[in-house]
């Protein structure tokens, strides 16, 4: 089958990969939509090592598989997860210790025909749901994690750092709490997507320092966590939306004066992400940024490094 | 009056400050005992503007105040508040924004023959607790606000990161929740006063990489900050309980893969910590390390700047 090939910080355009066989307990997935994500860029860039098929945000359909799920439309959580180590046994199965993750860590990816995920992985996509729009529910679902960690509410007032993609899943996750928001970013057509919703948006300028009690890094470079730092109270919660190149630099002593809080935070679940796009609750359409095909993958991949780009999907199927 | 007076960097005995005279609200505390931290050390060192009379932990008598308190025994929380910003409102008071605080913000401390504190800020000291002991009320009270942020139980593996002063107490404290606990420092003997107490200590190299829920980190250095890193579990809590000479740099990349907390510690309650001292549940006469009289806080100051040493202590009055 055809697939996009990382190795050596090399990616290739394959067309002699074997169509996988899917083991006990996973389903064959025929690919039909994926979309290139921060994280294969900085896989690409050799931030984590990596070498097989990228790509973890997709739609398919399953081709071997249960029969309640075969021919529908799903998409997959990217751990697949061991079931018994203490992360699994503690409902804590994203950090299952001997976790694979869909083409990021000892799994082959979505930029393929076809991919292989447990069944168990995989929810089926509401009819109501395009396609296109589906393959956003795996950082929809990063984005809802948040609100897995933190309490966000009407009293909060809440700061969201960062207007490209993830910032923008982000804003509009956060705005459904009915907190008081502000997103900041550089881009006046991104952010201008935003204000069509109703949120309130601004420049870096437009940060009141000591204001929030949460903001919520969705930058990954350094000047967004100085922004999301100042900006928050004395106790208040800074959100890592964002990994980072290389290591951050910060003042520890006023995390500790100020009492602040720094989390983590990764993948979230499925099921309400879907949910929200089932019921239109979230507009991804204007962060569709290009479309290409899988043979044009390379290209796709140039596009989506360039600067200041939404989301870049690839057709498969 | 005598007094240990900061200016530029440099610290002066003077003989001629005048004696404060007790705004409304106010009490006047003749100072009998008063110990030296880090803190102490770092104003001195330059990390905070300051200048004025130095000292936070100390035991005095009333001379002037409310009839309840005159001639009692008190010890005293060092942040003076407003009362009336967002924070005094919401119980928050430590982080009042206009407050000051005891020999470190705007106010004059411990380190003389009489300081002024608001009254409310007052807290008498059991009859039952000699004076020397009581001095270490403020940083007792410190090591408790770390149980005030994080549920600490039975369930919990928690790792402490220093046997200095702080790590001491803030040792003995988590003790005293049952939780499965490991103390690291570099000191045979300092981890030898924490055995004596049941606790299990060790060197860095006793510390197993991703196991411990919670670790405290009690160094203010860097090395210690990467043992207290890689003892945590995914979804661990990291508390920063020690200011740092200038930044940290971490890899937050890895905060977000892992989901990790950190939390900035500072300061605590105090009647619970006076509650500890009465009923000796813990410790503190093993952390005194030297006694100094006022006319003598140069010496005293020399001492508790060497390395590895523990309490000093200031005999003023
Ligand atoms: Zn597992
Ligand atoms: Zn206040």
């Amino acid at each position: 089958m055809k697939g996009l090939w990382l190795e050596n910080n090399q990616l290739q355009l394959r067309n002699d990969i074997p169509t996988p066989e899917p083991p006990p307990g996973e389903a064959l997935v025929r690919v039909l939509r994926a979309g290139i994500c921060n994280t294969d860029l900085e896989l690409l860039r050799g931030y984590y090592p990596y070498s097989g098929i990228l790509g973890h945000e997709f739609v398919g359909v399953v081709e071997q598989g249960p029969e309640n799920l075969l021919n529908q439309r799903v998409v997959g959580e990217i751990n697949a997860v061991c079931g018994h180590c203490r992360f699994c046994l503690s409902q804590q199965s994203t950090h299952c210790e001997n976790r694979t993750v869909l083409g990021i860590v000892n799994r082959h990816g979505a930029f393929a025909e076809y991919l292989c995920l447990p069944i168990a992985n995989l929810h089926t996509v509401p009819d109501n749901v395009p396609t296109e729009v589906a393959t956003f529910t795996e950082p929809l679902a990063a984005a809802l994690e948040i609100q897995q960690q933190v309490e966000l509410g009407a009293n909060h007032r809440v700061v969201v750092v960062g207007d490209g993609k993830l910032g923008q899943l982000v804003a509009q996750t956060i705005a459904l709490t009915g907190c008081e928001l502000l997103v900041v970013g550089r881009h006046q057509d991104k952010l201008a997507n935003l204000e069509a919703r109703g949120i309130k948006t601004g420049l870096a300028t437009a940060v009141k320092d000591r204001y929030f009690d949460i903001s919520v890094e969705c930058t990954g470079n350094p000047e967004g966590f100085a922004i999301a730092r100042r900006a928050l109270r004395p106790r208040g919660t800074l959100v890592l939306k964002s990994t980072y190149a290389g290591n951050l630099s910060l003042d520890a002593s006023s995390l500790v004066v100020d009492e602040i809080t720094l989390i983590g935070s990764r993948c979230g679940p499925f099921a309400p992400a879907l949910q929200l796009l089932a019921t239109a609750q979230v507009d991804v359409q204007p962060l569709i940024q290009a479309r290409y095909q899988l043979s044009e993958g390379l290209a796709a991949f140039a596009h989506a490094q360039s600067r200041g780009v939404l989301k870049v999907l690839l057709e498969i199927g």
